[in-house]
């Protein structure tokens, strides 16, 4: 583990996907988006994803000049055509559009199809904040998840965030898959060969399994709720609705057929739609009351949770967005920590690219 | 338990509810709405809430003569003062309101303050559906749920409920509290003297307990999701996102301070807002493409979801919605089940008003 500066990994990041032939803006994006995940914490979505995305470029799935554009339009809402784009820069791109229509309209939504994995969910709510509005960004995902009393793969981690402005504290930004555990978590621990308690995933034939490898040998993740009597119907139903947001809607691929966001597995054969959806919203929070009184009422809700007794075992209750505001702060100063791994591969793909690895 | 005709039912409850001095038109909105519980086969939310809801009324929490009003508005957006009302007879007036303006707008929001226990969130949702449209409806409730890694009691099992049109099949309609267990499963419990499995419910300490009774004790319901490590705190993440939305948004009162929905507990102390608040969309699903495609590849979603194969104790995979339609197709047709405790409730209702009960 080493550290790095924010700087210094920006331009890297942005040397190399111009190098594979994206613009500028569009690697400066990428390049944001990726080290957005790093600032707050999520590494798993951030630079270790850069070999993957390379090789989907390299296997076709990818499209490095996009040419995105507004497919269906009203003055509330729109869908967007990625073209295959990296979903970085499609996602940006409709959550700008829709900022710039709720500004006239109050409120605006946006559907993305034809397009590929985003990065962080959360960056793109943000986005809006900066606004002083609630954004919102959802997204489905190739397919790992059984729905309640299912052996089948049906869904992905769908993640969903959600981000609030306040007055002064850090804003509310909850970001977080719809399954108990996220599939790069279990490789950790099958790496580690560890087992993992129940909960998390069954195996082919829909028993409870402690097996992190289980997904190789024909088993599923949980939804949220793990099983049935714990509310794992709940689960599904909130993956199935950011599904059917982020895909039927505008008309990408749902469900089973979302296409796998890693260069080694192959399309599913059959498509019901074009490429991997997203949903976005942006709500201006004076569409309801008066500015000033929704970002003093916004305070008031923190201070109100942070104020709530935390149990035996910790010493503090934490607001959704608040570990990973504390993550960037650390990560701003002291630099961002990469995995020994991670270090490799970016120095090997510099090298690939005659592009100079950080000094 | 007895079965009774769905019209017996609803005139009963119109009668029961115009003799303490509601109006026709707003009986009749609760009688729906509490009928709608009993149709879907939820009956936690339908006539057992009656006596409650009397007593709420007798003590001067709800307004039987209330004067509804938008108090802020935008083209796609509005606040409603429910003033106090009934919160059915709000929220039904909020729904239609902005289906009338997504017409126009192709999208809408409400967000209604100042309201009471409004019933089944997926009834709202649903009347959005009537008009081709997607519904989305949710409120706060009365604290009782801890955060992640708390032991205050600050959310309430706050409700989403997500309805989604489709072209043959009858539509989704996802309809959930935001913990794996209602309270009213709680309480059923503890009269059986049962224990409950761990996952449900915390001691005042924030110990995993099997006592349904601890919330009496100082307990508070669990997040969906249980505990932090399998994902406790994206059910915290949902329910306080629903909290927010509906209270801070228009300025309801939020977490801890939301009025309790039955007599005999006190009112809170402080109050942050006014009353209870709900958040409502409708959004037109010709707001994205063109209507058919998207009707039939929401019937092609389903499809493939009832395809999906069924684990060895399981005959099907049940889509959101699908059991909730069959109980109303069986409720309908052979009568609405009231177990002995809800119909002796109503016959001493029915004879102190004077009114006849069902002969």
């Amino acid at each position: 583990m080493k550290r790095f500066a924010y700087e210094d990994l920006k331009n890297l990041v942005i040397n190399i996907f111009t190098h594979i032939g994206c613009s500028y803006d569009d690697a400066n994006t990428i390049s944001e988006v990726l080290l957005a995940a790093e600032l707050r914490g999520i590494p798993s979505h951030g630079l270790i994803r850069i070999s993957d995305y390379i090789n989907m470029y390299e296997s076709g799935k990818i499209n490095i000049k996009p040419d995105i554009k507004i497919i269906y339009e009203t003055p509330t809402t729109i869908t967007l055509d990625a073209d295959k784009a990296f979903g970085m820069i499609a996602a940006k791109k409709a959550m700008n559009i829709i900022i710039e229509k709720a500004k006239k309209s109050y409120t605006a939504w946006a559907s993305v199809i034809n397009s590929t994995h985003y990065g962080i969910a959360g960056y793109y709510a943000l986005m809006a904040v900066k606004e002083e509005m609630i954004g919102i960004s959802a997204t489905n995902a190739n397919p790992l998840v059984a729905p309640t009393w299912s052996i089948s793969r049906m869904l992905g981690t769908n993640p969903i965030a959600v981000a609030i402005p306040t007055k002064s504290y850090p804003p509310f930004v909850a970001d977080f898959a719809t399954t108990p555990i996220a599939r790069g978590k279990l490789a950790i621990l099958e790496k580690q060969g560890k087992s993992i308690d129940y909960g998390f995933v069954q195996d082919k034939y829909g028993n409870p399994s402690t097996n992190p490898a289980i997904l190789k040998e024909g088993g599923a993740i949980l939804p949220l709720g793990s099983d049935y009597e714990h509310g794992s119907h709940k689960g599904y139903c909130l993956s199935a609705i950011i599904d059917i947001f982020s895909a039927v809607l505008g008309g990408a691929n749902f469900g089973p057929f979302v296409p796998p966001q890693v260069a080694y597995i192959k399309q599913q054969e059959k498509e019901v739609g074009k490429g991997l959806g997203h949903f976005f919203g942006a709500m201006r929070i004076d569409a309801f009351r008066p500015k000033n009184e929704f970002l003093k009422s916004m305070d008031e809700w923190i201070y109100t949770f942070k104020n709530a007794k935390p149990d035996n075992n910790h010493n503090e209750v934490l607001i959704p967005g608040e570990p990973e505001f504390r993550n960037e702060l650390e990560n701003r100063q002291k630099g961002i920590p990469l995995i020994d791994e991670v270090i490799s591969e970016l120095k090997s793909i510099s090298s690939r690219y005659n592009i100079n690895f950080i000094t």
